[in-house]
């Protein structure tokens, strides 16, 4: 870190240097000095809690780490905007993202990257290892194949299974709406929404919005709107058809925009100002890709009234970091089995209220560093998945 | 820790508190208390590190954890004395050893139970997890399975791999053996040594002392001595038998403790008094087996000029923590893609070494918690795979 001024550029040399030998470190939680600490934490006593197990499994929860440490898993099939770069170099990305989840969080985690694309071997090799772990947060897995390996992955283990890149950034997207539509006096269900995208995140931020009462979305993949006249629609494309485009829109993004409150985009493609322009007044724009925005915002607030981006360097930073640390460890913290939508949408609504009535037009989701996110999202969650008995 | 008194006994209540939770914790190595640190160690920091191991795969040694990561491995197939309990119940005896990695060998590890009995299941497995991890420890799998998954682990995999219920009392067992024949003015190749027990640190320890020049060695089993007349023997003891007992020793364990130098046991079975009177003058017992050794040291002491057992509670205890945090920090440090028969034995003699002209009947082996021994095993481990070129 550079001491004499934080706000000087980062350079490469800072960066590998703060990556070299890796980020993560395993410690012990007690001490281990002497013959009787030895004893306790090794044979002959760690034999009495091995016996204890095999008597009665439930000590397998509380008597290891196993039942609150979330693996990072991911195949490295679609790493940041890097794409297909391999397991192995997707390393790095998974340990930041285990240390996100001790830092914000408060979880041990550790990283496991895989060579193989099958999923039913990734499937396979989880289900194995199954009383390693507690948590699984896959990562960096393309479209389309996340959506199967997520839902076969959340079929076969009986805990909590998400995929980031999906919910993490459909739940900061909803507490970024919900704070945007306030300050801009409307009601959710009655949004007219764009999203220009139909992988991983904008086939997440379509459920979500749905789930929150979201009727009227038009979804843009690099073809143009997503509607019921298009053949060449396979997947999950072809089944949001049917659900979304309620008005029927056909054509490109830019009829899309004509008269939309809302636009997301997830697409790593431009928009053009004249497509902007045709938005409803003081429109909401999130135009989240990295590093390059779908649309400036110096460009996009000609047009608009509120802005976000997924870069720190621009105000109003949709960070996933703002969601999945405190999910997880609300999901453990109730010994669920599973992360709902309802949890999503909890952990979304505790995202929003972080910010409550201090919104405005550059800040209407709290800072990636703001302690009290990951504890208001663990709290939502945890008494959601009580409620729903999960 | 009982602070009163650290020599009062430990109590169950001591054991299970000092357990709860677990016994590791995943940290960070580098602080992420500001915008400037997140960026640095996730994105948009971490994508230049992906990206450049994408282009020069040598970085993922440098760059991430996993070049020096130890993976815990079991089925909890044979787990210390309590048998096939399952990989749950195994748990905590492999959190234990990663937390041994930790405080003795300075390296990061992390245990795995598998949930399968399947030998090529297991390696699919670990070869599917390469990129994760870079060397496996494995742990508390039952005999013969142990052996063939051993091999095909290290046929497999690039990178480090040791069964320590073999080679680890292997190792140690050989360095209390250099420092006992010297302290009765015998040389190894000289001895006559006799095994109890041929599961998986029997036929180690027959190896190690193969390799060290021992020739007269006798194992026997739980129906006596192994010769290459009895037609019951199959797989590793099939293979040791004509190798071993070139004087063709037949019956039991009293005939083959006739005239014999060491008594190395391994079995979990008693040796009556009688057949350890046989032994030779100034003989050495090593009875191994925990928590009830083949033979108390009182009563072996009465014909043994040194004894030594497995307990933290009598003098000389053979404990493998003397050997693996060691090996594998010096493998590891060598960049070894294998842990070679001469590392074993450089190991052994380094801490034989740690104890040199300081040796006597009571004190063959360094305390388990000596400082200087994982040093030392560790650089010599290094230098010999460096000077074989593993």
């Amino acid at each position: 870190m550079n001491i004499e001024n934080p706000h000087a550029p980062i350079t490469d040399d800072e960066v590998f240097r703060e990556h070299e030998g890796g980020k993560l470190s395993v410690e012990s939680t007690r001490p281990l000095n002497s013959q009787r600490d030895l004893s306790i934490a090794y044979t002959p006593g760690v034999a009495k809690v091995s016996r204890a197990i095999a008597d009665d499994p439930g000590l397998h929860s509380s008597h290891t780490w196993a039942d609150r440490l979330v693996v990072v898993l991911s195949d490295g099939s679609a790493v940041l905007g890097l794409g297909d770069i391999g397991p192995a170099a997707s390393l790095p990305v998974m340990e930041g993202k285990s240390v996100l989840f001790r830092e914000f969080g408060g979880l041990n985690s550790i990283p496991l990257v895989i060579n193989t694309r099958d999923i039913d071997e990734i499937v396979e090799t989880m289900v194995r290892l199954r009383p390693s772990f507690g948590a699984v947060n896959l990562e960096d897995v393309g479209a389309p194949r996340c959506f199967e390996l997520e839902a076969k992955l959340k079929e076969a283990l009986d805990c909590p299974v998400m995929h980031d890149d999906q919910h993490g950034t459909a739940v900061v997207v909803l507490a970024a709406l919900i704070n945007a539509a306030r300050l801009t006096g409307r009601e959710l269900a009655g949004l007219r929404v764009v999203i220009a995208g139909a992988g991983a995140a904008g086939i997440a931020v379509t459920e979500i919005l749905e789930q929150s009462g979201v009727s009227d979305i038009v979804i843009t993949d690099s073809k143009g709107v997503i509607h019921t006249g298009r053949e060449d629609l396979t997947g999950v494309k072809a089944e949001v058809a049917p659900r979304t485009n309620p008005r029927g829109v056909t054509g490109g993004i830019e009829d899309a925009l004509e008269g939309a409150d809302v636009f997301v985009g997830v697409s790593s493609s431009k928009v053009p100002e004249e497509a902007i322009s045709r938005m409803a007044e003081n429109a909401i724009i999130f135009a989240l890709s990295n590093p390059d925005p779908e649309v400036m915002p110096d460009v996009a607030g000609r047009h608009a009234a509120v802005v976000a981006t997924g870069r720190s360097d621009f105000p109003n930073q949709i960070n996933n970091v703002l969601a999945f640390p405190g999910i997880f460890r609300g999901a453990l913290d109730a010994g669920a089995r599973e992360i709902t939508a309802q949890m999503k949408v909890a952990a979304a609504e505790a995202i929003a209220e972080v910010v409550g009535t201090a919104a405005e037009a550059d800040y209407i989701v709290p800072s990636a560093l703001d302690p009290r996110v990951a504890e208001a999202v663990a709290d939502a969650v945890r008494r959601t998945a009580q409620e729903q008995e999960v």
